[in-house]
């Protein structure tokens, strides 16, 4: 199909954006999924400089990139979640401030207004990111949350991000919220709940990354059949289970790549989603925006496997059926 | 096997142990694994009053039942837990106090320490219960917690039940931790991290429950072939796997029996667990204790589960091989 | 749960009703589901002598049976099936008649309202049944029907059925049609057309049984959970698939027994139903009524089957919870 | 293998041939297997024209294409089936007639015979196609058929095709009928009883489609071992399950592409098919025939899968082993 | 159904036959299969002795035991192995004598007949047992035997066994020999090859064993469908697979019971062996002899395990359908 | 990975080298895992003419070829297995001699030392082999060797092998012990007893083949973390299951390419193996020498397999993760 294939520039941000897009070009990529850390994008900059966004969509250009999304996760993070000193280490200093967590989550909501009007700025309809959650820490631990704490929690959640969702409206950007454990929402239910708490508003939808719902025990394209109208963008990550009785799907504490864990991430193809099953319900819900590759592989080089996958998505595209006018042979 | 097969009282704390006994008598059961919650067993009562432990040691025994275990979650819950709102339901209003974290998780391990002292006046030799955990919160959830912070984690952890585990060695009694979500422990790989935390002191062992390990992919058996002998305690709780397509491993809130969760608790032998190779491997590591029945089951009637339960158990339990002393035909 | 456990007596046909209720009574059945065929019970002579009913009822009462259900699947087949030579075998002479097709369909549209008048004289309120199918011939066939074929053939349905169903209405008797293959529904989605063909009227509903929907690959709890007040009736019959690479999910035209069929029924507990999984989600949606078992196994003495069912029933019959009014500990 | 690989042209019949020739040779065909509906392949005309035959030779040979089949489904489905108005839409006009089912059968056994004196004339030594069948609304439905209810309907079968087998015999040309839900037969014991019916005279065999069969639990390897030396012709041909517990294997009367439908066809070497198992079956029973691929796929721009199939065939298909003839190390 | 439910002795010979009698009664088996060592038989005192069979009867006819087969593995074993050291642990002194393989051989083959006779002594009519194999050392190994040496094992088999069959025909006893790795024959294919090396004599048949097949990966169904006629004896034991990615399928040379197997022998209805299907199998194809209990399982106490197996056997076992005379509902 | 990927010559022996090489190369094989029969290698020729070793690295280095491993399993299976006739096909003249047993086991043990040293000569660090074994008999048969049985077998191995390994000490040689069924070990569990008995000598590693371990239930990645620095060579060969109810495992004699077998060799990329998990595995034990194919497939044209092999194993060998020295986004 005609969607583009693009790179996440998260996973990369230890390269200046100078070094990573000749690269990416190289490996077939189309466009950026831009990331608003390292040096990729930077928010305030995009804002107060005249041509900060100009020279970034010129140095794309040059090796014919285009960026189609903006993402800021480790910011958006802030916006809801109980904060603590893990905060400090994803937040720029003038978000994290005093780490005072009330001012924290402020300055959170004030930054992802900043990313929204910077995304307008250049061009772009479509940022992607995490929201926080106020209720993480309860999933499957001890005692479970009653109803009222839950629905409590979802309600915070609305009352933060909707003056982001309100800017939203105004710049005509929509805001792709990763449905990702840690967030507000990580699975069907809670992404019911989530559009639910916001009244269903159009500025509010989904960046869909099967990986997350794959080692949940989740069918990805259940979730595209459920929300066919609010796939805002897709991430395109692997990730296999490595249950062998010994492991536990909840992943010990121990870092990616150690065999002891219950699942793993991986470079798309090399893991156990079923990508043909996510084209045909891409392709049946009219899904036309870019495939943007995030990855990640502990067990692999990572520029060999960026090339890989690349050359993985544009192989597993494909269009969907165009009848052909007249009659045939329709059964045998 | 001579396995007492008794009733964890504590899913019954509605009703007054004057009422439970006879009826878990009648229902087949040989003794109860008590809790110190309700008015089953108050730890302060016991050890101020000079009677209360025999009146309720005959009471049990009016029934023919015995009490080989004391259990105490809810308080063990806050020894090393980020306190907050949730923990002021479960707990004792003079081990909350003024809810304070640092004060309450002080008067947690006074309290667990109390209720070591109070076991041994019962002549009980092993209290199961929680610990709590800094950690848990981190648990698949984003940003993952490096190295460090795991270390720091299971360092306070042992820092806060040290004194408790002491006063144990001092009284004679084991500490039974039951592994479970929320807990500083929860599978393999984190029960052996916590037994490290404690350099291994033989006061701290595992109440075995399956239940929990099942849902999480992990076959029980291997839990009980790692830790041979730190099994001090087992629960019999079945669960089963829902996943559809839909539903999430990680239960999206829901309350247990709610057909979109993706697992859920069982009455034992109603689930998914392989309960006689639970029973061979509980044979193979020669555990002679007391099989408790923790009676959970969203679906159907307590009363008439946990009699059915008690039959189960009763049926599945056998004994072990003892070869005969002569020689025989081995192979056809 | 307080479900009666009772017999449908179809299978049965070739014993006068006089040896069969002791039988069934023996064996531990609470009722009869009764059949319009053999002299189980004929309709004609229901609405035309003054005490056959009552001798009826006499008969079953006297060893303690109940009548909740009247079937007449045999007639009902004929009401808009496309009639050939197979239906003189299954219907009486006189609604046979001369066995031209427009005819043969109208008498069976008059006997099926006699059957309900029946019903109502009984004191029943549900009759179960067939409906026979326009459309069957075209499943998996070729060329596929086109969407105005399955149309049309739907409207047919409703053509035939809505007089009856007026009878119903103004009998209060419910018309419980078994979906089956061969009838107009036979999986959720055609369950769902023949609903929306009937505009939703109140007096259809299903005859759940899960033997059906087992072998066409469909988890019967989805129908349960898809339609949960249109359950009036549920059969418990089991099915069992045996593809080994050679056998055929459709069953080569051969007699059920023979091994080389891809699916056969079974007794009650004899097949791959997860009958825990039924009676939890009839739990689940609050039916009350009886459970009918249609013993049916090729590889089994009959008489041994149908006790052998009516214990496996009751002893997997059980109450849903009813939750205790206090708090508890609910977690662990 | 060197067995030509080439395309089913009956789902192109709205392209006129000369459009659909150049195609199919740049998607790397070798050849078609010629529909005889569409302007593809014109039976009447092909006997009555002296230079037709020759002319679509030319046509193909100028794009390197060769013709080593000819398929006539549609009016081979008429020869013994129950003739409704489906049939009409599938029949030209000179066959249906007046539609009086007795002359359209007629008239079909007719057109078949002519189609195989027309395979004569182009040099074709294979025709594959449909038989109808008198049983199948049977299939799975009630009552279901008597042993000799489907003995007779056997004979029909062979009453109706041995006139056309002779004039295949005379011609020196194999009818390849293909194992299709719909036909005479449909899985390994009907193909049996067909074979039977006819005495297993030599101008009977199979059109191998592999998709029939994977939907029904069959393995298609298991057909190839039971039919060694009847497989005339292979489709390649690919289907999925798509069962979810709310999907049913019978199809609901859905469209291909619908997702609530329990199977589907698919693109060669995107469906559930083991064609490594197919092509080492082949192998071994030693079919050097072509491997004509039926392009059916509704999720898939089909110029774009034809292309792709082309290329999955010759990638797939490899040489059996030809054993060196001196004596070589054989074990480890 | 009416099949005997008897127990296999050979297991017990550490017990005096008089002492394993009364237990095997009260366990509630009705008769033994009575192994040839220990003092449960003894060949040479059954032919010399005028009263030893008479005494053995009455011993058992005592306690209600009938002994419908006689089972001589061990001296069986020795008829065409490649003899070692290993079966001078297994045979009579007098059979081994100096050991020299050659007079081994002989004196077994003697041993073999004597016991022929002395089973037509005690009235029995099937001799069940082991028969060596000159091949099982090259299963699996290196280098792989070529064709003929695997043709001259079989006929060096079947030279060594004629004679003993020859005696078999002369006493009207069929020897029931137990397809089982180690042996001539241990699956469906060489089993095949055992009986053509033998002409298909019908003194020559098996005793089937699931738990043997079931760790090769065969259901042991299929093997009652190759040879329905050749049943002549059942063996009712149970096996488990224990592959955990980690343990081989060939043993490792380990005992039974040692966790790190790859499969085990279980106490019937405690492995993985569909009973429910052989039972099915069995009624299929009329076999209707005594189903005898090989209670072998390394992790339960046997006395409790061999009650445990009759009771199950008893439950398990039912009748085949006898269809009713007259016709009744097929269908529904 | 920069693993050079060359092909085990043994399967090639019916063709001189000369032959041989410059299709290796032709292929794509980067190198030569050298066989020591037919006349691709002879051992006395190597150790006693001056030029041998050097015009064979003349011929493979004209065609770019290495050879990093010198293989004699033929005369190492000799070296301490119970020698029979089979024997004699494998053996040169010299080494079997007059065939008595003793004598062949003490030349075997020559031969083998020869073979080291003319791997010195070579320049080759790595000579893998067969171990033959004293023990192969008695799995899976009867009656089960006693554990001081398998000890004494253990016994003879280190007996036997000890001298070879003290050469391989000498020469700087490492002996790649080929795990395969007919060994002294062939899963996990012997090959940790094979260590055992050699006091874990350093001389002594694996030839890492996972065909052997899939056939048998064994996951091979558990191979590689079980002995991470014992993998002194690797052998690429895939399996596949054919169990169908009706195979077995055990093979039956049968040979290979008969579907009659539960087993199978298959080309790489052609059977069961999870050949991303292994080359992750041995990513992670930093296994660096070369993957050899072995190649054999008796379903597939030699040629065509040893070409597409080696694309295979090119394609699917990558580096591991080499982590970016700065910090990055590690969690969406």
């Amino acid at each position: 199909m005609a969607r583009p294939v693009i790179l996440f520039s998260g996973q990369w941000s230890d390269l200046p954006l100078e070094e990573l897009v000749p690269k990416a070009s190289e490996w077939g990529y189309q466009g950026l999924d831009l990331a608003c850390w390292g040096d990729h994008f930077e928010v305030q900059r995009a804002l107060s400089e005249a041509d900060y966004c100009q020279q970034k969509l010129d140095l794309l250009s040059r090796h014919d990139l285009s960026v189609p999304v903006l993402s800021n996760h480790k910011v958006g993070q802030a916006v809801c979640d109980p904060i603590d000193a893990r905060h400090q280490t994803i937040l720029p200093d003038y978000v994290w401030g005093d780490g005072n967590p009330q001012g924290v989550r402020q300055r959170a909501v004030e930054e992802m207004t900043a990313t929204v009007r910077a995304a307008q700025k250049l061009g772009i309809t479509v940022v992607s990111g995490f929201t926080g959650s106020p209720l993480w820490s309860y999933v499957g631990g001890y005692p479970a949350p009653s109803a009222s704490v839950v629905a409590a929690g979802f309600e915070e959640f609305a009352r933060q991000w909707n003056p982001i969702l309100d800017v939203c409206r105004d710049c005509g950007v929509k805001f792709a919220f990763e449905v990702h454990p840690g967030q507000i929402a990580f699975d069907l239910h809670t992404a019911e709940m989530a559009l639910e708490a916001l009244s269903g508003r159009e500025e509010f939808g989904f960046t869909f990354d099967p990986s997350h719902l794959h080692w949940q025990g989740i069918d990805p394209v259940e979730f595209l059949r459920r929300f066919p109208d609010r796939i805002y963008h897709v991430h395109v990550k692997d990730a296999v289970l490595t249950l062998n009785g010994r492991n536990g799907i909840l992943g010990s504490y121990l870092p990616y790549g150690d065999p002891r864990r219950g699942w793993d991430f991986r470079s798309p193809g090399h893991g156990g989603i079923d990508w043909e099953a996510v084209i045909r319900a891409l392709n049946e819900i009219g899904y036309d925006g870019p495939l943007a590759v995030e990855w990640k592989d502990a067990g692999m080089n990572r520029e060999y496997g960026a090339e890989d996958a690349c050359k993985f998505v544009k192989r597993l595209d494909f269009d969907p059926a165009r009848p052909p006018s007249g009659s045939a042979f329709r059964e045998a």
